[in-house]
């Protein structure tokens, strides 16, 4: 097989770099092969050899995750799905998909796009990341609220097991109850079970019309009204309904769209974005105007904008998508991605701010600074960041800490969308019970009993069955 | 504990008898005990106490369940959750409701209607099916296409391992990606996994508008330009597309609806209902105006009719409703529930037809009779009924063979909502390739090493791991 594009050498200095390392360069391994597959039979095959030989292989998609968990830690051999990238069918009765795992998703949503068809989720990393990484990490992204997850999106899975065994599990029913969802177990497994190398995905129709609005207003509180109002007026068009604070948006202004003037005059303390998607312009027009007709007569918003074409679309979303980017480039970045009930979701930022505050660390040029919050209101998902002086480890892991505690004491989740990979493995034995993780042992070892796949990662103590 | 409502003697005679039994009496065990807990702690004591003593038992909700997976097979001993039937908690921002198991599915769904909410899920057996059944067999319904399945809606469970370990999944959280997602495993493995006592369910905004049409079309072709053009038109607010053929109308006509006068006048071969549901009536109403004048003007259908209120919603809901009923009070019945690729949908019914025409065994007076067929087309889940003459058990094993084996073949799934239970087990090992049957054995025997959770279902031979 011709499948390694490199192998011995300085893994630091050879082209196996991109493959080691992460987006952020955060997390780095020292692999000193990587295979590129190009059929389910190869992977299989690599697969029945490496567990013959006792070595441990990391599964790796678009290589855009956040959490390492798609790099090698030690020197792990590396699958890249990218060679695997076949649209294999699509049905346009029925909307689905099947497609090699190593599809952009992005590739996947222009090719459904003169069809009437959409992909059913939506991610900033969509121009790169794969189908089967999004599964593999059970992504969510901005419309998960309307669309729901992938675990009722995805409809089949073909799976190579540790062992080499390929599980072709590629359903294209809406409704199978033959036995347990033998593919559930992948969807977030993040590759420590098996290696996706297919996914049958159900994608929805395509709207005929979307709509955008911003809101100003001033407490976490009335972002939670006007939430409840948007799914009580906007109901089933209702497709995004994001948040950020104040200082989320200053920084924006100042550090990604210093020429662009603030789409809402008056300075507020809270902002937010709704977006509608439906099958008839004029109707979704009409329900967005009453809603926020509705918004404003209540007191809830005391000010509002709705764009008026593609192009200021496109323009109110960079004031909240460019959120990440004002952060990593106003110095050394912290990024938290948890999810907690919606009314505690930004009093995390809150006592952040003054936790940091109380002990004299927080502000410019201090310990900590650019402590903002953002985030899918609608899946209760906040995105905490914040900039650090410095390279500090011991001031990032402090941060970690409070973030962590707070989350796990409030019964939240330490990884909303972001998955744990090797980033947040070891506090898994802080957020799951000891008979969740148990449990998690148990699956593992049943389906990796030599703990070839992707090691170190998800589940801490894999070996302690 | 006084858990038990009865014990020894004949099982036959005993009060026992509604819990050995499924609703049709098809199934039927000689279980000589059943126990009613009343919280998850007594649960775990029974079932502590029962792996310990290697003693079989079956979780039982409302017993609806129409494949015996709810009824002892021999004398194992039966867990009837109804007493435990409590509604815990209810959050009207983010819609998220926690339940015990015993809740009663129109219990919950009266419970939210007050708050704005409703169940996402429609079943005939609303009335009297429990949210741990619902959840243990992955009940679809009708409106499945619109809300999704439950491995979407689910959000986290409390469920009692076969040891008696406790495992508090329940979680509230939307997105959360700490790990394996171990829900997902006792979703529809009809209790052989563990014992469902608490279910975290995401509910939707009741809709504040219900429209209904009938459709008639000439062939099945029609129906699914029908069902695409329904799609397209009305996107977001469908929430049901049925079927039935013209054998289906007749015998519902005959039999159940003997006074109602035939909805559509024009006789015609098949008939769709179609259902939205949105947040505006004279949008919705608009949306499907256009939609029918579509249909009719593309010849797509020849006929149709709007309901004009809700008296005529139910009343054009009958026509699809009492097709079973039909079916059962013409004879003994035969049902099946199948799921395939839409295309194929109708085919199976005619291919039956042709079967048994074939060898003169078809028609009024004859081996089989009333064969007919209606479904959902959105999620492609056939149910093929027929009538058969007398009791003759090699005639039922006939049909069951010419389904099953049509199903198989043509990649869809014996079992599309209904479950495997007893029914269909004997036909796993045909359905199901080996590397699938050897992984839901490892998961069986990983999860319950003593087979003691509902044993002879769901899974063939789980000894022989």
């Amino acid at each position: 097989m011709a499948l390694t594009n490199a192998s011995a050498g300085d893994p630091a200095k050879s082209s196996l770099t991109p493959y080691n390392a992460d987006f952020f360069n955060l997390h780095r391994g020292a692999s000193s092969l990587c295979l590129f597959p190009t059929a389910t039979e190869q992977v299989s095959e690599i697969l029945k050899y490496c567990n013959k030989e006792m070595l441990a292989v990391v599964p790796q998609g678009g290589n855009t995750g956040v959490s390492g968990g798609a790099n090698p830690v030690f020197d792990e051999i590396i699958i890249n799905t990218s060679k695997m990238n076949q649209i294999r069918s699509f049905n346009d009765i029925s909307g689905i998909a099947v497609v090699d795992a190593g599809v952009i998703l992005e590739s996947l949503d222009n090719y459904l796009e003169p069809l009437g068809y959409t992909v059913p989720l939506d991610l900033g990393a969509k121009g790169s990341c794969q189908l089967g990484g999004n599964v593999s990490t059970n992504a969510g992204g901005l419309r998960l609220m309307r669309f729901g997850n992938l675990h009722g999106n995805v409809l089949g899975l073909e799976v190579v097991l540790p062992d080499g065994t390929i599980l072709d599990n590629l359903s294209t029913l809406r409704k199978d109850n033959t036995g347990y969802d033998l593919k559930q177990l992948f969807i977030g497994a993040e590759g420590t079970l098996g290696l996706i190398t297919g996914v049958s995905l159900l994608t929805p129709r395509r709207p005929k019309s979307v709509n955008l609005a911003m809101l100003a207003l001033d407490s976490f509180e009335d972002i939670q009204k006007a939430f409840v109002m948007a799914k009580e007026d906007l109901s089933e068009i209702l497709s995004a309904f994001e948040f950020w604070d104040d200082a989320s948006m200053n920084l924006v202004k100042r550090v990604t769209l210093p020429d662009a003037t603030y789409p809402i005059e008056a300075k507020s303390k809270f902002y937010a974005l709704l977006e509608t998607q439906g099958s008839r312009q004029e109707h979704d027009q009409e329900k967005l105007d009453a809603y926020l007709s509705r918004v404003m007569e209540a007191d809830v918003a005391h000010d509002g904008v709705i764009a008026q074409d593609a192009k200021q679309i496109q323009a109110l979303w960079q004031w909240r998508e460019t959120i990440p980017e004002a952060i990593v480039k106003s110095g050394t970045a912290m990024t938290y991605d948890v999810s907690m009930d919606v009314k505690l979701l930004y009093k995390m930022v809150e006592d952040a701010k003054k936790h940091y505050n109380d002990r004299g660390l927080l502000g410019d040029g201090n310990v900590y600074y650019n402590v903002i919050g953002f985030g899918h209101v609608g899946d209760g998902n906040l995105h905490i960041m914040a900039n650090i002086k410095g390279f500090d480890y011991s001031v990032q892991k402090d941060m970690d800490r409070f973030v962590y505690d707070w989350a796990i004491k409030h019964k939240g989740s330490i990884t909303a969308e972001h998955g744990v990979g090797v980033a947040k493995v070891g506090y898994m034995e802080e957020c799951k019970s000891e008979p969740q993780l148990r449990l998690m042992r148990s699956i593992k070892h049943a389906l990796d009993p030599h703990g070839i796949m992707n090691p170190y990662k998800v589940v801490p103590g894999v070996l302690d069955v």
